[in-house]
């Protein structure tokens, strides 16, 4: 696989003359122009991402889930033991979590990408065992992975979007596990957008006032050692993924700007994959361009992340639980804008009458 | 098929035991508790609407469309001439409307009910011929159907109800078609709620400012002539639908009861089907409670009839085209929930750690 340098350098626009012609055709299928709402937004947006028109249904295959363990779960930031992540990764490698139950319904499968978990993984129908480090480095204290293990995660992304793309998908959608993986997200979206720690800052899987009040200084603490606050045009995005990220978020990252850079459509979940995509657009610029956001999480810090990138999500349905379930709700959505444009009968051919 | 005051005195009360099953067992799955936000909620009202829990998958089978035609197009409400009604139900029997593909793509079928339609349609796949009267008359002049022909339609709606359950549908889909309709809708829903006309009235396919003012005066001729401002509870429900509505909308109120009373989910649709959801409120207190709005239409008069009915759309795209089009949408949304009880794994069974 190419170094993710070149990921980024093979970076295009999407296609105007394509995503006009979508334009215009939806303006003659048998329906009042614009009565299809953000539909009709999505086709257009599918169709210059693709450079058809009419774009082909965004199909997955497969959602590829990224893990990675955190060392800031030694702060007190989650009630959950950090071993949840492996066991998780046996739940999602199993079939039985609530991301495999959604992707099935969406006609999809799933890989889980160890990027990052702390544990060794036995073998697994479904594991690709990518490891870049054994989980990160606490980022209240020290830089959670250095710039080469970061290169090596954006890599893991690159390459698995890549692989996915050859192997026939028209659609990448995010997944991410980790236990403790919304204070990294908190702290790169406050450091990318300049917002403060509690304005980004989130319950996770359900803390309480005195231990979100915690996980606001642990991001406090990682944003001061890394000296980061918004003034990222001047800084270096990769060394600021590397001081406050997570494997499985860099892995998100290269993942994203890998996917944009096949020209196929990145259906983006929750807070951690909006973090991921924050990053994304600071090492690709433009690559939000080809990313559809699935779900609002109920984290706060997500919305500042998709209004950062200029982002509306699909669907808010309170969802707060991450592993692509939100983007996994929003890909029938996404596919239908695709077949409206594919599929439906025009005044013309259907000899209905146009209004007057 | 029994009257439909039969079906009324049919309907009963949601099962709380089945209901309390499905949210226990919610606890238990490999998830933090509650982060699965609306979709957890939506599983415990199908459970109780089942009266099993798990809850079964709710496949509709068919989305049915109710088709009428307005009077009131003589006051020009809508740019639309009135033969696009026909058109369009030629257009769904040959498979190329909106409705089509997005059925199509929810696994299901379109079934069309000439309820009301003011022109003779042939025989086609796909129609189903119940008119109860060719056209409503112009509700800002005169009553639009006589207290008869509302009941005939009603009971077209509740028989089709009673048909698909029997055929294997465990949820309906409401659909609707009619140039002229966003009229009736808002009228209705302001005498049974009590809004006054500029607040429920809305643009329907696409009307100026001109047009809209126009619309509102004609939606408050019709209420001056009935009497009806929200005082519903002391008026007789059936002769304000008699007054105001349409032909598709009464059959689409009979249609939400017959699901109610047959214990199976009503996904509604946009403006036209929260008005039939209104009305049906109306007719047979308590059927709400078996009603998920799939989506927020934009025009004004679905907002006020959804909070009159405290229901909360699950999507929002911005759609205004009706068809059920929005409850499409949603299907997928409506059933992952219950997949989601019925196939995710528990704490227990995979070996994962609950949180301390």
């Amino acid at each position: 696989m190419p170094p993710f340098s070149e990921t980024v350098a093979r970076l295009g626009r999407p296609d105007e003359a394509a995503a006009g012609a979508t334009a215009a055709h939806l303006d003659r299928l048998t329906k009042p122009r614009g009565s299809l709402g953000r539909l009709e937004a999505v086709a257009v947006q599918l169709a210059g991402i693709a450079g058809e028109s009419p774009p082909p249904v965004p199909e997955p295959g497969v959602v590829a889930v990224f893990a990675g363990d955190h060392g800031v779960l030694a702060e007190g930031v989650s009630p959950w033991p950090a071993e949840v992540t492996a066991q998780m990764v046996a739940n999602f490698c199993a079939g039985g979590a609530a991301i495999n139950v959604l992707a099935r319904h969406a006609g999809a499968g799933v890989v889980v990408v160890d990027v990052g978990v702390a544990s060794e993984l036995d073998a697994a129908d479904g594991l690709v065992r990518a490891k870049a480090r054994p989980g990160t480095a606490n980022l209240a204290e020290e830089p959670a992975m250095t710039p080469e293990e970061t290169t090596t995660a954006l890599g893991v992304g690159a390459d698995m979007a890549a692989d996915l793309v050859l192997k026939g998908a028209r659609c990448l959608v995010t997944g991410d596990m980790g236990i403790g993986s919304t204070t990294p997200s908190a702290a790169l979206i406050a450091a990318f957008t300049g917002h403060a720690a509690p304005a980004v800052t989130g319950r996770g899987t359900g803390i309480g006032d005195d231990e979100w009040a915690r996980k606001v200084r642990v991001v406090e603490r990682g944003l001061a050692r890394t000296g980061a606050f918004g003034a990222v045009p001047g800084d270096d995005p990769l060394a600021v993924l590397a001081s406050l990220g997570g494997l499985e978020i860099a892995a998100l990252a290269g993942f994203i700007v890998g996917g944009a850079a096949a020209r196929v459509p990145v259906l983006v979940d929750g807070v951690i994959a909006v973090a991921a995509a924050v990053v994304a657009e600071a090492l690709a610029p433009g690559c939000t361009a080809y990313c559809v956001a699935g779900h609002r999480s109920s984290e706060p810090g997500a919305t500042v992340g998709l209004d950062h990138l200029g982002l509306l999500p699909l669907l808010d349905l309170e969802l707060r639980l991450g592993e692509g379930t939100g983007a996994c709700l929003a890909l029938p959505v996404l596919q239908a804008a695709a077949r409206i444009v594919r599929e439906m009968a025009t005044f013309d051919s259907a000899g209905v009458s146009d209004k007057t």
